[in-house]
């Protein structure tokens, strides 16, 4: 058994293999004794962390968006600029494009499960404050247009991030990180234009 | 059993009831023993249409993308304007979210299953004709700016409507038609200004 040392880790571990899984055979590969015997746990060890299969997949979908939000921390607290940290949220990476998806899979989960869409119902808020934060931080370092309403300027970027992510997600050898960067910065440029900065 | 006549007529109805099942339970619920019970035949006769879980789910995913085909086949016949056309395509009525939630649980399959990839790659580069006839059409009719190349415009507006219905995907009560519409038409009057229309 791996050496890992409290609740929160061991939880991080199988969500790691979830994800994984899910990568490798789709969501209806999940299951509890699927998961323990890859991470190496009895499905009784699975199962005090996890009571269900469910919890287990709305943990590794928050697991994924905690990854993300680790990101924009880490751009905010560097004053890193507005579109290069968007780009850094695309699938353009192999553990960016397994987080996505991971979101694709979960976004085709069961509406009527209400653990499902609470869930869904966090994640896209949270990702509309995240936005939100990078946008007011870019209109302070003067690198986004003040003159544009914040809000609907996340919801915008939203739509580009998911938007270019479901390309992506489709057919990845066609879009390689750069066509993904300029993709995104035509978006940014047009909708939110230099001449319009202030 | 209900009254079907040929082949192709039962490989829907069947598609039909995979569809729902996805929607009422995930992916996960999709077997042969199921999709045979909810739809009247045995088993057997099921496999006869379908051989395996997997081929059934592609056939549905393929199905929904139809349906999204036919509604921008008789828009361009009855030569409705373009964003209108798009707006329809919008997870703005039950069938139409439903086919979004098909369309995001097969995103969510296994990459490494060739089934899978090789039908998301035609699923992506169908949809991109589809826009692409659409713009080229309401170039024509002088409803969209000339001077904007029209496989460009075709990606962009790819990014739109999966963009914004990845959104409502993830909370449908916050999305009303109405919203939807009303973010559509601002990013395209945005990204195609009537300026830049000749």
């Amino acid at each position: 058994m791996p050496r890992v040392v409290d609740h929160d880790e061991r939880r991080r571990l199988i969500a790691q293999v979830v994800e994984q899984l899910v990568y490798e055979q789709g969501i209806q590969a999940v299951t509890i004794r699927e998961v323990a015997s890859r991470v190496g746990y009895s499905t009784t060890v699975v199962s005090h962390y996890f009571r269900t299969k469910l919890d287990m997949l709305v943990f590794t979908h928050r697991i994924a968006r905690a990854r993300a939000e680790a990101l924009v921390d880490e751009a905010v607290r560097r004053s890193q600029p507005l579109v290069e940290t968007l780009e850094r949220l695309l699938p353009i990476s192999d553990e960016r494009w397994r987080d996505w998806h991971t979101w694709f899979a979960f976004w085709g989960m069961a509406p009527a499960e209400p653990l499902v869409s609470a869930e869904w119902e966090e994640g896209t808020s949270n990702a509309h404050s995240l936005f939100l934060r990078l946008i007011e931080n870019a209109k302070q370092s003067g690198d986004f247009p003040a003159n544009i309403d914040s809000a609907v300027a996340a919801t915008h970027v939203q739509v580009f991030v998911n938007g270019i992510a479901s390309l992506v997600a489709q057919n990845r050898d066609a879009w390689p990180a750069e066509r993904q960067q300029d993709l995104l910065q035509t978006l940014m440029r047009t909708t939110f234009p230099l001449a319009a900065r202030s």
